[in-house]
């Protein structure tokens, strides 16, 4: 009989690699990025989770494909023409798996430049060129920063149920599937249930996956992507969520600085400032912007996607801002369960964050009080006997509070400044699109 | 114009209040869990993240029922009697929300007694009760330390789709929805898509929702539930995996330990030691359950729930373990993309985990080899066009790999002696059960 006792195998490492000494061994595992093939010597690329390293092979019987995963044994050589300043020279190779075919697009390129379709189509291959690959590395330190942030700040992780009986957000964009012979949906947002977790931790947070079936086929929305949500207790307004969403985002910034610098950098991507971030009335925002652009205000309960865009740059050209929250939205336009400004019943406590041009964030108070919810469900035109289930958190009593959602992919994309926010989803899902 | 910096709200703590001296003066918040009133004393049992601080108030005016949201003012007073040894003699007190209702259930107790249906129905306020909201932050803990394990060993996190086109684990249990016209099904594991990222990042993992369609009315058996899924490349065998599995286990430990001991204590739960578990072939642990218990072996290619129980004791008697890793299952009983014992192809490099007598993991090597994943599936009776998309993975080329996927329900139920899957899911969603 075995038994395991922890023992985990010896990592390869790219920077680790770049820090040693002339002529100190080593023994690396890696993927065969790319190679170049100079007669007596070969440069083989050698793909590591952190970095690529230059191995020199000269000499015969070192065979090795692209795509090849292998072992290697080597000393480095200090050599300020290799990237990053040292080089492999092998002394060994193993092959450990070979592909069946050729790769079908340049991966060991800088850039690919192929089309957002052959790109998508062919993502297991596509994801592992290093420019698609820190765009990933990138969105794990966002994620691992909101959680610091949040952890740090007494929230709890939870896990709320993806398939579920009523919708949050109104019936339009709501995915439909067959449960036991019954209708379900798939959640729009965990909303009902971060709500419900407020009397019980008084603040809590979800990175999860969330659902939407909107037909839009536009570079800013997904119909999956995933939300980094919390919901507080105790607020005195929206504006403490709209605090700690700032001390998320420095927290964020500050993680990013500290762990993907060289995937930033490869991106050549700037970190914007969070650490004064401007707030202004939905109203105020929109006359601004009709004063300083001579934009025409269209629909007064409704901000147009190029107005988010003249927004951000009206913010970003008078405090230097890359975000901008924008306040009290139209009642009409916000979800039932937002609670109205009792000093003007039209407008809501609630907010949306908008980043260098994008929406990214909805968040704002909720309504805590049994009736004020029964009564806004009303003059809504719903029926409050069908959110019986979510209504029993206010029957049965929760205090002030109020949240948001962050969408994961808008704001890995607005932050790396990637073009669509299919390229900041490791495998998107829109109208056309279910595989891979 | 205003603008937000970081700056959040002094927060309400259980245990700060307990630290301190007395007549020390404290502003906190928190909701009314219980109240006694002995007429010119009343107690209010005041629930913070972190637990419940006994409140004192004496004479007129502090009116305030069970459910409340409140704001109190007050003095710490050092008393043995006092749950933890102090209490607040309250100066001041205000009612922030109130409910529209008495509690329905008896959430103050210490142990409710309701029934399944009943505590599950009411899940919005049998959460609020200490040993029930104890769970979920042990089970918090246990997400935390499977996390800061992996990241620690270089592992990236992931979000893969859950509307997925092709079934990873078998089409009976899939759960169907329509996509646009189109049919569609919800992910019953990450699979495919940690595979596809191993040649990206090396070592991956998820913490995420998967769907199964199963119709088992059972403790054990939920239709949705969270799994932590790793995925990791240049493994040299499997026992790479059952290896990584026991670190990861002996962090989560450690973390709880950490973290969560005033939660263990309160559910009277003891941790079990994962320094050393013991692993077992599957074909020998049910011959000697057979010859030990004196239990025909009736499928010799598969485990019933009886003999994981069996297995499970039989190791927790000989080497006082509460985990065993079952190795060499049935290639029969395996999914396709298994990889079998070259040895003897009737089984492969797999296993699961049994904790306490239930299986919580089922992991392995997966086939990396074009040819040779092409074969299993065609021996399977599948057609390798179906899975074209998948097979781009071993078309461009991987490396020997393996993985897991751990329940994080069922591991919490079996960590804290809980009797049922449903008591370790926040909202579970079974055949009848699609709300809250």
């Amino acid at each position: 009989m075995k038994a395991m006792t922890g023992k985990t195998r010896a990592r390869s490492s790219a920077r680790a690699v770049l820090a040693l000494g002339e002529g100190e061994q080593v023994y690396l595992h890696g993927m065969l990025h790319a190679l170049r093939d100079l007669g007596d010597v070969r440069f083989l690329m050698l793909r590591m989770p952190d970095g690529v390293i230059q191995c020199v092979c000269q000499g015969d019987g070192l065979d090795a494909r692209e795509g090849d995963a292998v072992e290697i044994e080597g000393a480095i050589a200090r050599d300020a023409r290799a990237p990053g300043g040292a080089e492999v020279r092998v002394s060994a190779l193993r092959v450990l798996a070979s592909p069946a075919e050729a790769m079908p697009v340049p991966i060991g390129k800088g850039r690919m430049n192929l089309s957002l379709d052959t790109e998508l189509s062919l993502r297991f291959v596509t994801l592992r060129n290093l420019r698609r690959r820190a765009v990933f590395k990138v969105q794990e330190g966002v994620v691992r920063g909101f959680r610091e942030a949040l952890v740090s700040e007494g929230f709890t992780e939870i896990h709320s149920p993806k398939i579920v009986a009523q919708s949050a957000e109104g019936g339009a964009n709501l995915f439909r599937m067959e449960y036991f012979g019954r209708r379900a949906y798939l959640a729009q947002s965990p909303q009902f249930y971060k709500q419900a977790m407020v009397p019980v931790f008084e603040r809590v947070f979800e990175v999860g996956p969330v659902f939407r079936a909107e037909k839009h086929n536009t570079p800013r929305h997904l119909n999956e992507y995933t939300s980094l949500d919390f919901e507080m207790g105790f607020i005195d307004g929206f504006e403490d969520v709209m605090e700690m969403e700032t001390l998320v985002l420095q927290t964020i910034l500050r993680t990013l600085s500290r762990d993907c610098a060289d995937e930033l950098a490869l991106l050549g991507a700037q970190l914007p400032s969070a650490q004064s971030i401007p707030a202004v009335r939905f109203d105020e925002a929109k006359r601004r912007v009709c004063e300083r652009y001579g934009r025409p205000i269209r629909d007064p309960f409704d901000l147009e996607p190029e107005e988010e865009q003249l927004i951000s740059r009206l913010f970003a050209e008078e405090c230097g801002s890359d975000f901008v929250f924008v306040t009290h939205y139209p009642s009409k336009k916000r979800p039932f369960y937002a609670k109205d400004d009792p000093d003007d019943p039209r407008y809501t406590l609630s907010f949306d964050l908008l980043f260098r041009g994008m929406e990214v964030t909805t968040g704002g108070e909720r309504i805590c009080d049994y009736a004020e919810q029964v009564d806004k469900l009303r003059r809504k035109g719903m029926d409050p006997e069908d959110f019986a289930g979510y209504l029993t958190l206010h029957r049965y009593g929760t205090c002030p509070h109020g949240g948001l959602g962050l969408g994961l992919e808008r704001f890995t994309a607005r932050l790396l400044g990637l073009p669509n926010v299919r390229d900041a989803c490791l495998f998107p899902r829109d109208q056309q699109r279910i595989e891979p």
